[in-house]
């Protein structure tokens, strides 16, 4: 943390500001022009608060020079981290991971029928809604446990793992018994209670971007996680709010780059909610997987058109294998491999 | 909803439009121009998915008539609703409701000292938080139990009913007993699962909005605690993020004025959040009693600069006490009383 | 402007940082501490380009300590600029300036009407658009040189000064013969060779915000015009860009405050192009000036739903009538006069 | 444009809307049912304004079906349109274009060593500031008519054509002489004056697309070139403002897609203004080629930590090599060729 005080500033102030720094756990250095005074802070200054620094009398400018994220932080663990969900299946790494299949679980046939097409296309691993978070009461919220037994029967018809969303800490015990990889969703991302109850299980985590959530929100998201003891934290990207209307979200995909920068964690890319329609899926799944994402997550359903839940945005079984098909070449391309 | 054709549709694409329609519930009204088809629903459209419908083949274009929410909406319910908080105290009407206190409950003198002094000043009721959303797992997350037993001792020292935030459902039942309005607080605007909880109990909520939702979505999350049978709902914009970054967020007046038109719930303002400046809180708190609201939630501190939380946002009780001599007069002019 | 070294910084890094510093004209203070090492300018670091420090190798953070902007600033300046737009009338100061009239000029009749109209009920100045800034290369775009004409025709009938927007440097000539005030629209606030121009000669300028320009930005485009030598800049807030699309746009009232705390220049706001709907400019003019603007431009419409461009927007000659009277006592509330 | 009447609609009000409707230049289609009523506009619908129309009595709802732009509109040309900007190079197609060059031209080694070497590493036309838009009127403006002849030097000492950005209407004769693109800004996007100029005169326009605007409001500021008679228009998606602060701005690649969809005209795009990072421009670079891009523009300094403007956005002509090498093979993955 760095403080410039006021050209103005008294004594008193410089000394104020001082105490209020040391309480907070630092040593600071002050450096005094002619013009510009300086307070650096030496340590550890995550005890330091930016904003009420800033309000203190003689203070003009308060600058952060450390991140806040530790345990998500590149610098301290400069190695990429790899996340084994199961079934042989790490995330990370060279090899991309492609989680595929439908927005919500709505029977048998039908979970277990898209799990076979999109491992037989070459995906790592399943999706599918058993809760489902919808902006309206009225819609449906998903199949609940029922929709949890379905997993796993398509787990054990294919064998791929299985992510899906966890929306209630009182799902968290059976999710941790059933379930690969659980799903914290965009709307979640700042709910702290969920994030800390994930944090004290050993489990893979997916965390969804939040749709106005900053890198550094992100990030921090996952410093709850990390905090807790789970280091099991895969990142994803899938469209920011914006002023644009014409796509469902804007996919940022330089977020991914800038992850990758600052964090060690892996970072998957979501089209399928960032655009909002199918026909834009393929492209953006190339191009994420160009910008450097690790891994894609997929909205496959067999029949779009009368999908339960975000239909609009779902590419069928055979486009998705097309997808598969143009992803390989492009990821040797990019020094990664499907 | 009413959905319009694409120029060179065919027979078949109508039909199979149609009979989606149908299976959503409404009656369809077709309509061919020359140049144009267009499919009116009659009836309740709130089983029709606008997203999907627009994806369907032969489809141009598809706009949604009504509103999705309809427990919240005026149209349904013209008056306006009065929230009782207890203690005397009615949220909506003539009469403002002014809600002061610290972001956190920090010790018993602080909480009752403060509660004493906004009351003196004619705040309405306490706020203080015992369990705070922070960004980071490092800071400072409130006092928690003891905060909500503090919390009660300043209800008890001045009759002012309590305000304060709910982070997890395990805490329900414990707010249900001693608190007076349970604030869910704008991380949690969208977590659908506590908001269902929230709909199930006879406790006033205090819903504010989320930092990038849209006016609807927050009907909408006023609709899911309504849904379950809880009609006490306040609402409380404190800002949204937008591009510029000199306040902390966009304090977005505008919306108060939407939300009184669409719905008949009661709207505070929160200007304290949504500057993130002390030294605007009073001016953003006249305007926004001059666009409309029903009241206020107001950070006060008997010391900001040493505030465990949001200090930098925090008035003094001096201050609130100034604010709150201009707000009389100021309401006066607009119909209101203090 | 302050920069923090990397923690393994080289001498050398040090050293090539300095001197990219002293190039920019400051004199350097270093401050090396045992973890950090800060490097403060000192004199005027206009010449230093924060964006190409940041990226210096050994670098790890830039901040900018004072404004880019001079003329603009109330640092240098504290006394609020007050602005003679003639006839009597000044922006700035106790006394509310309040322009009104069309969107667009469309016969003498209606300008006269209006003119004469607003003034009756208290407007300072007359606004109206002879060439006109529509999305549309189709729509409507202003009667141009004819309806300058008429413009003066209504200055000559009420003696209200006249407010037209210039989007061509050709039509400046005639502009600075025949207007009282120049609006510079936010499509064109970064327009900088108009900025240019405007800040040549000696006439007010009116320049609105743009859409999604920041704070700084807008107060650099007032820089813009005052480095020309022309100091007669007013601002006028009139709504950004956001996610939200009840309103055409977001009027962010707080952004008056900050300016008017930033900078001495005046500042106006326009609730009619924010909100997009007549129903709503009143109660935000209200809140504006009660955020302490130092007046409003409202657009007024004979017959706004015949109007050829914004009707949707445009209050009519009672309902402003209607905001006048409303507007007085506010106004007194807040220590201004209309 | 299809209008919806509120379900309490009068028998005059439906005559009204109808009335205006007409004047617009429509032929009304109505359609009544038990509890909705709806307009459909038949014929061209381009003079109806549909904020009025929302505001007319009665009305509940408006939408228009059909795009508002009509030169650029793929409906009415299918075929991509080919763009020759000279000496051999035509943008839009299989092959890639790729402009690279300086911010801003500093001298003539300069902007002469750079040409050369972007051409051999396969750049296809030369891009360089001669009159640069800076946020602050005390930063270098460039050099101005200088800058042009320098460029001229470059083209004759490479062959490449040359694209430079035009600020103002007084330039507009000399770059129609000595310039093969013109490119008109991001902040001038929406300068209507300067865009019907350009629309007058026989030289291709690359378009960049504002920083807040819409994909219509782009589009439709193509139209406003197009219908001046010129329909050499290039677009170029150079990142949007949004919340996120990481980037310069948000790199939004799903534009590229809905571009190509909706319109005929060529998109590049700018991944060096979007990210404000050098050390992004070659994944995003990638991405955007992935996404559909029909080129890009990347900004080439020979010495980035010395550059008059932009320096920490450029890359060296290394750095520019190595990715024209990763570019080829990519582009083949996706059926184009550099």
């Amino acid at each position: 943390m760095v403080v410039v005080l006021k050209r103005d500033h008294t004594e008193d102030q410089l000394r104020d500001v001082s105490k209020v720094m040391e309480q907070g756990g630092v040593k600071v250095m002050v450096s005094r022009g002619s013009e510009v005074t300086i307070l650096g802070a030496e340590g550890d200054s995550s005890g330091l608060d930016e904003e009420a620094l800033s309000q203190l009398p003689g203070v003009e400018k308060v600058m952060r020079v450390s991140e806040p994220y530790k345990k998500a932080n590149r610098k301290y663990h400069p190695d990429d981290t790899l996340v084994d969900i199961g079934r042989g299946v790490v995330v990370g790494g060279r090899k991309l991971t492609v989680i595929a299949g439908p927005c919500s679980v709505e029977s048998e046939e039908q979970i277990v029928g898209i799990a076979r097409s999109v491992k037989s296309s070459g995906a790592s691993a399943l999706r599918g809604g058993a809760y489902k978070p919808r902006t309206s009461p009225y819609s449906f919220q998903g199949m609940g446990l029922e929709g949890l037994r379905l997993l796993n029967e398509a787990r054990e018809a294919t064998g791929l793992p299985i992510v899906t969303e966890l929306m209630s800490p009182d799902q968290l015990p059976i999710f941790e018994e059933t379930v690969d990889v659980i799903q914290i969703g965009a709307r979640n991302m700042q709910n702290f209670d969920l994030l800390k109850k994930v944090g004290k299980i050993d489990k893979p985590v997916l965390l969804k971007r939040g749709l106005s959530s900053t890198i550094e929100e992100w990030l921090m998201s996952a410093e709850y996680i990390m905090a807790g003891g789970n280091d099991k934290v895969i990142l994803c990207e899938r469209g920011i709010r914006t002023f644009e209307t014409y796509t469902r979200n804007t996919l940022d995909l330089s977020a991914v780059l800038a992850v990758k920068s600052l964090s060690h964690l892996p970072v998957l890319v979501d089209p399928s909610h960032a655009c909002g329609r199918s026909w834009m899926v393929e492209k953006m799944a190339l191009a994420a997987v160009a910008a450097g994402a690790d891994g894609l997550i997929i909205e496959v359903h067999n029949d779009p058109g009368n999908a339960m839940c975000d239909g609009a945005q779902s590419v069928t079984p055979d486009q998705f294998d097309a997808l598969m098909r143009k992803l390989g070449p492009l990821a040797d391309c990019v020094g990664r491999e499907l």
